[in-house]
Formats: structure tokens, sequence, C-alpha cells
């Protein structure tokens, strides 16, 4: 199978490249190395080391396997990428990883929301426009996110919910409450996605994704050139990620408030199972399918004492502290998420562990010299200081 | 009242400047000129002979009145535009028509799909952090379309709808099914202004405007140099509004495919009052309410029917032709669509009848020698002719 992978040097992209490139397809990645440009600003960086540019990824992967991977550096803003791409490359499936994909980024600066939502929705239409003109009957698997849904006080559905109104019924929607400008910007390519497949009769999942935690798949551990990113920071870091970080360097654990806030999880070699039964068993032409991606769901304090419990087996004494919540979110909610369309496709999950805990503590441990400690504690607020005074009152 | 206007050149946003600046308010209009570059661009033109540039509007506005309007011309997704404006001007209300407002737009090329999202969402970006920053206490009047609901199969409630699910309730957004890029823009709006309100307890009202006819105002009737533009033109002319003028000039009646598409209807007079009684009765703040702002719902064959009968009592031989449709719409549906709350606050509505037909037709009349007759059958479709085929098999 022909298969693109849009945003291909990242922490699930480049696994997946090389996982589809082990089973024999014929894979092509893209990247603009965003994300190493923006941690180069902060100054910041992966805890991994990253084992050159993509061509030279590819080129070990090669060394290494024997697979192929093709690769092209460049910006899907930029027509004058994406159209060749899908037109040469003809791919049957678009794996659509290729955007910013962090809410505290996105509330750095008026800048940085700007250039989320721009970056997101354009690369999306590009996508789409590209494949309505070269590649109609290509399955597009893009990754959305569970936060596209916020937390509202009934079971969240997979995608659409059946509304009985006024003695009438609809499948419609379902209703999105979106908790920062990156999550928006997702939640507005689930609306020009499902456009386009009305109207063009394209075919495309949306695969809305919970928090990834994980540092290594098969491909990855082959050689440690293969190595994915792995982010620990306050922008592109993710809950339990952080977490096993700073149990390994002794630095509390930053709760976020009162630590309540529930959200879906899944392991990073579930995304890898997930994304391949998505492309393995493509959307209908005409629609917009859409999935939860995820396994379990945890309150942050779950996912704190675990990391906690995990450490002492391990021999580490991991305090936990609640910060200030520096983002605007419910501490305290009901959170019911559905995900049985992946596991009714065959999806045999990893469940999260002490076990798993501890083998991050020791993947850590391996370049714990790396840490960068100031990169550590949340300086972007989703509130300017002054105004969460005026909106606490 | 200090009231900024944007968009304030345009078909609503002039007359709603000189409606709020004859009412004793402090208004400040600012525009980019972008329907008369794309009309430029297409060689069509309003039917109305638009008094000048916008300062010079103004300035017209001024000498008959002795009101003042302030003006900008600039381009609101130039940050260094928006910033002072709302810094310097302070505005207790910010009326925003600033954005592309056609669907056949947004579906002419790929550029303009993104050139639509891109404008219109970086537009409201700008304004939203803008207030944040320098007017945290103003409220926005958004103007949001109907169009965002599309056609579902249940009531259209007004913006919110009450979901009993699995036992459980909430009040949610209303879902969305917007029928192209256009309106997939003002959802994204949406979606970005409710954020805003809740994280940063902003204030603002979201006017999901019906399809608005008419030509004339107390304002613009004051003097020609005062008139509003008035399009016909198959990519910014909307439905009554072009048949009115097709009768007027012996076209027959542009009905695209069977004619049943439901939507709702205002009298350009009737936006004006809403807008009133929107920004005289402000949100509170930290929520985004949303009104459905039309009066009257027609399929439209009823429209065509209507301009037809009104045609006869005015000495007009009238045709309808029932073309291939360009758009991707169901074009016999359920429709039914709440609008209460505008008339709660006391809206007052101009009904459609014959009467008010034929006053149209008599001001296109005054100006018929203006018509661009090749600007009227449509070229813009939603899908290209190929795929058009291959979705229809």
């Amino acid at each position: 199978m022909r298969i693109l992978v849009l945003g291909g040097d990242g922490y699930l992209g480049w696994p997946t490249a090389m996982y589809f490139s082990s089973r024999g397809h014929d894979v092509h990645a893209v990247d603009n190395y965003f994300r190493r440009r923006a941690h180069k600003d902060a100054g910041t960086d992966s805890l991994t080391p990253i084992g050159g540019s993509l061509p030279e990824r590819a080129e070990t992967w090669r060394e290494v396997t024997g697979y192929r991977i093709d690769v092209t550096e460049g910006d899907l803003t930029d027509w004058s990428v994406v159209e060749p791409l899908v037109r040469d490359f003809s791919p049957e499936a678009v794996i659509h990883y290729g955007e910013q994909p962090s809410a505290p980024y996105s509330f750095i600066t008026r800048e940085h929301a700007v250039f989320t939502q721009y970056n997101n929705v354009v690369n999306t239409l590009n996508v789409l426009w590209a494949m309505r003109d070269h590649a109609p009957d290509a399955h597009l698997v893009k990754l959305g996110t569970m936060g596209e849904y916020g937390t509202p006080n009934i079971d969240i559905e997979e995608g659409y919910i059946d509304i009985r109104h006024n003695g009438r019924t609809d499948r419609l929607p379902f209703p999105k409450l979106p908790g920062s400008f990156y999550h928006c910007s997702k939640v507005h390519d689930s609306t020009n996605i499902q456009l386009a497949c009305r109207i063009w009769g394209l075919r495309a999942t949306d695969l809305n994704q919970g928090v990834v935690y994980g540092i290594e798949t098969d491909e990855t551990k082959i050689d440690p050139r293969l190595a994915t990113r792995f982010d620990y920071d306050e922008v592109f870091g993710t809950a339990l990620n952080r977490f096993c970080l700073q149990a390994v360097i002794g630095h509390p654990l930053t709760v976020y408030g009162a630590g309540g806030q529930t959200r879906g999880y899944l392991n990073i070699v579930d995304t890898l199972a997930c994304v391949e039964l998505a492309t393995k068993n493509p959307a209908e032409p005409g629609g917009m399918r859409v999935f939860n991606q995820f396994t379990e769901q945890f309150a942050v304090n779950e996912l704190a004492d675990l990391v906690q419990r995990a450490g002492r087996e391990f021999g580490l004494d991991v305090r936990i502290e609640h910060l200030d919540n520096p983002r605007v979110e419910m501490e305290e909610h009901y959170y019911n998420a559905k995900h049985t369309a992946l596991l009714d496709l065959g999806l045999q999950p990893h469940y999260l562990s002490e076990t798993l805990v501890e083998s991050m503590f020791s993947a850590i441990g391996r370049h714990q010299d790396r840490v960068i400690t100031t990169a550590i504690m949340p300086k972007t607020t989703w509130r300017p200081r002054e105004r969460a005074r005026v909106v606490a009152e």
C-alpha cells in the first residue's frame, strides 16, 4: 500500500512511518521540522537524541532494516509542496499528523494562536484539495484529539450522536467544547474534512486520540539512532510522560490544580495499532468516520499516584505537588467516553501498569543527563494574569 | 456608546454605521475594501453606485446629516491595524461584519477556500485578542449565519440544545453541518469566540443571520451618495435580491435545482434593528449568546413565485428557470429554525410582501443600465465537474 505520513518526523509520525515500512508498505514521510524549531526557539529539546535529519533517519532505517522510507522536507501550508507530493506519489492512505500539536503553545502569544490555527487549518485544506484533484479514492486517516469534545456532562460518543428533539430524530456531529486554540483548530479540521467528504465523496477517518504515553516501539528499539522524540517540557510534554520524567530526576510531579481532570490515555504502541486498523479498514466514500482512539481513562491524580507507587518499587522518592492550574478547565467533572469502534476492529490494548511505568523510568534514565530542568514548570497560562483575577471575582 | 463597525464599507456594514451614528453613537468604521477588489477582479460590480471611498462616504454623511463617522482603511488580519484601533478607540460594542461573506467565492479555487478561512478566522482571532488586552468589557456582536446549522432533520435551536443522553443531560452547542468552506469559517469563528468568552470572560453575541434582502434603509435614502451596495452576481448576490434584479431586466429567475431549499430570510432594515437590540442588551461576561436572526422562512420556489406574482402586478413578464444546482445541498428537506430571542427583545419584523418586492423593482429600475448580465448565471460549482459524475454514480 502507498502510505503518505504527514508529520513523519514527530513523536508518533516517525514510529508510524517505520511501522508501516517494516510491514512492507511503500511509505513517504513529510515534515517541515516545526517541532524541532519550536524547541530550539524555546531552548528546550527532546529527552531522546534524534538521529539526524529526516533523510538521515530514513537512511539509518534502510541501513539497519533494508526497508526504504522516502522523505520530503517541506511545509504543508505550501501548495507547491502538497500538490506534487499527492499527485506523484498517488497515496492509497494519507496518515495526517502534520499539525502543531500543543495546547499551551497556542496560548504563548497571539501570534502562536494565529499560527496554530493558520498552520493546522491550511495544512488540512491543502491535503483535502490535493486529494480531490489527484487522489480522490485515497483514505485520509486524520489525527484529531479527544480534547475536541471537552468535558460535557453526558457520555461522549464516537463523533456522532443520535438526538431526539421535539419528536424528530437525527444523527448529528457530537457537540464540541474544545478548551484551547489548539483544540479549536482540530475542531475546525473536523468540520472541514466532513464537508469535503460530503461534497467531494472523499473518504476519511478522524481518530480522536487521547493522551499518548510511552517512549519505545518495536521499531525504535532496533537501533538508538531510530529513537523517537520524547518531550517533557511544559509546552509539548503530556501528562504521564512528564510525570515519569519528573519522577526519575527527583522533581515533584506537577499536577495542575485539584487533579480530578479525567482524560483518555493510550500507549504509543496502541497508537500504531489503531492507525493500522483504520488504514486496513478504510472508511466508505462520502463520509467522515470518527473513532475515539484511547484505551483507558484516568484522572490526573490517579496517574500521579501510579507513578508514585511505581517509583517506590523502583527506588525513587516521588513527591506530588498541586500547582495553580495554568489552564482553564474543570478539575472535577463527569467523564465517560465511548471507545469501542477500534476494539471492534480488533485492537488488543496494552493497558497501563506499574511495570510499564518502570520500563519508562529505565528508558528515561538512560538519557537523564540531557534533561533541561528549567523547561518543566508551567509558564504558559490560558488567561493573562490580570484577567484571571477579574474572571475569578 | 462607542461602537466599532468592522466591515463598515459593506452591504450591511455601511448602513449599520449610519444607523448608529444617526442615533447619536460614536461610530468608527473599518474596512479593507475586500469586496470591492473581488468585484473588480471578477469584472462585476454593485448595482448601486457607491459614493466614493469609505472616508468620502463618511464625509458625505457629515455634510448631509452633521453626524461624524470615523473610518480606518485597514485589514483585520493585520495586528498593527487591529490593536491600536481597539486600544485607542476603546469600543463598548464591536459589530463584526468584517469577513469574506460568500459561499460560492470559497469554491472558486483552492486559493479562495484558503483565503476565506484564513481571512475570517484570523480577523476574528485578532479581534478577540485585542478585546482581551484592551477592551475586555466590550460586547462583541458577531455576524454568523444560519448556514452554520445546515439542514438537520430536527428543529434548529438558537445556538444551544438541551441533550438528554443515557440518563444524563447537558446544554451543548447545537451541532453544525455547514455546507461550504465559507460556512465552515463561520463555524470556526463560533468555536473560537465561545472559547474566548469561556476562558477570558469576554462577552459576545453570535447573530446567526438568515439571507438578507432589500436595497434601502432610512439612512441610505437620505442622499444617493449614501446608498449601500447591492450585489446580484452569482458570487455575492443572494436569492431574493438576485431574483428581483432578474425580474426587472427580463432574465429568467435562476432557481438552483428543485427549489425546495428552505432558509430563513429578513429585511435589511430588520438586520439593523436586530443588531441594535443585541447591542442595547449586551450578553453577560463569560459566555457567548446566540440569536437566530431572521424573521420568516421560505423555500426558494416560494420566493420565485412571489417575485413572479409581484412582477405581474408591476407589469413584468417573469419566467422561472430551474438550473442544474451548482451547489451540493438537499433540495427537499425538513426545516424549522427557532427565532424568538430577538422578538423577545422587542423586534418588530418587516415581513416580506409583494409591495416590498415591487418597491425593490423600482429601486433596481433606477440603476438598470448598470447591470452586467454576464455576472448572473452560476459558474462556480461545489464539485469539480468530473468528480460530480463519480459522486453521483
